[in-house]
């Protein structure tokens, strides 16, 4: 592509009962489970002010996703005409960055307890928002 | 931190009448302008399918942001208190991604004009996701 490449540091990873890509339901409402969101302890004060309750926005990067692709059939299916990555929440695609809204549980030293969430064990986080009041972000 | 680093290359980058960060609105919804979101000739096809009208999501690399802040006074205001940068929307966080939806007025060849964008001429494009059905992404 044509500039300044930006690197991302993961700040944590999810640890969920999800291992496999096959087994990850396609969106977080289609019957995702929990998992933790393990930060690192150096980004950790990072979490202050999260309550049991909040809705949040997890940004994952998909890190088994293929990058050089720019088309897919929506969903997989064969039936449905190609259509731009852009326009499809398709995981491959050039930056591969997940996004997912989540309710928390439970609120740890340094990891958080939420649902749902259907990335897979190990998928790296890239950053942890609110939901701003008034707003209802979709996942992935 | 903790892990692999991985590269975001962006795919294209925002035009905006905006060009100073201190003229920006916090929020694309306090008034920020419309926008070009100008990608890049390799991944143009990427946008197949995107339509006028259609609601997106679009991630940003904030590359003025500071990148070591873990916590802050949310929205500048002193009075509040010092809260992790997880639990509010300042753009000075470890991985600076913006996250904006937006709505789309003119689709060109391989450029989206769309509207409203508080991200300043220059800001890196990261990703850009339709709006999923029944949902509501906010801003930033």
């Amino acid at each position: 592509m044509n500039s300044t490449p930006y690197t991302i540091e993961p700040i944590g990873h999810v640890r969920s009962a999800l291992t496999q890509i096959q087994d990850a339901p396609m969106q977080g409402d289609e019957g995702a489970p929990e998992a933790w969101l393990e930060l690192s302890t150096l980004v950790a004060q990072g979490l202050a002010g999260i309550k049991v309750g909040d809705e949040l926005i997890v940004l994952t990067w998909l890190h088994l996703a293929q990058r050089d692709v720019l088309q897919v059939h929506p969903r997989g299916d064969p039936d449905r005409p190609l259509t731009g990555v852009f326009a499809t929440r398709s995981p491959d695609r050039p930056n591969p960055v997940g996004l997912h809204r989540v309710l928390v549980l439970e609120v740890a030293e340094q990891k958080l307890r939420v649902v749902p969430l259907e990335a897979i064990d190990g998928t790296p986080i890239v950053d942890v928002k609110p939901v701003l009041a008034g707003s209802d972000p979709s996942d992935r």
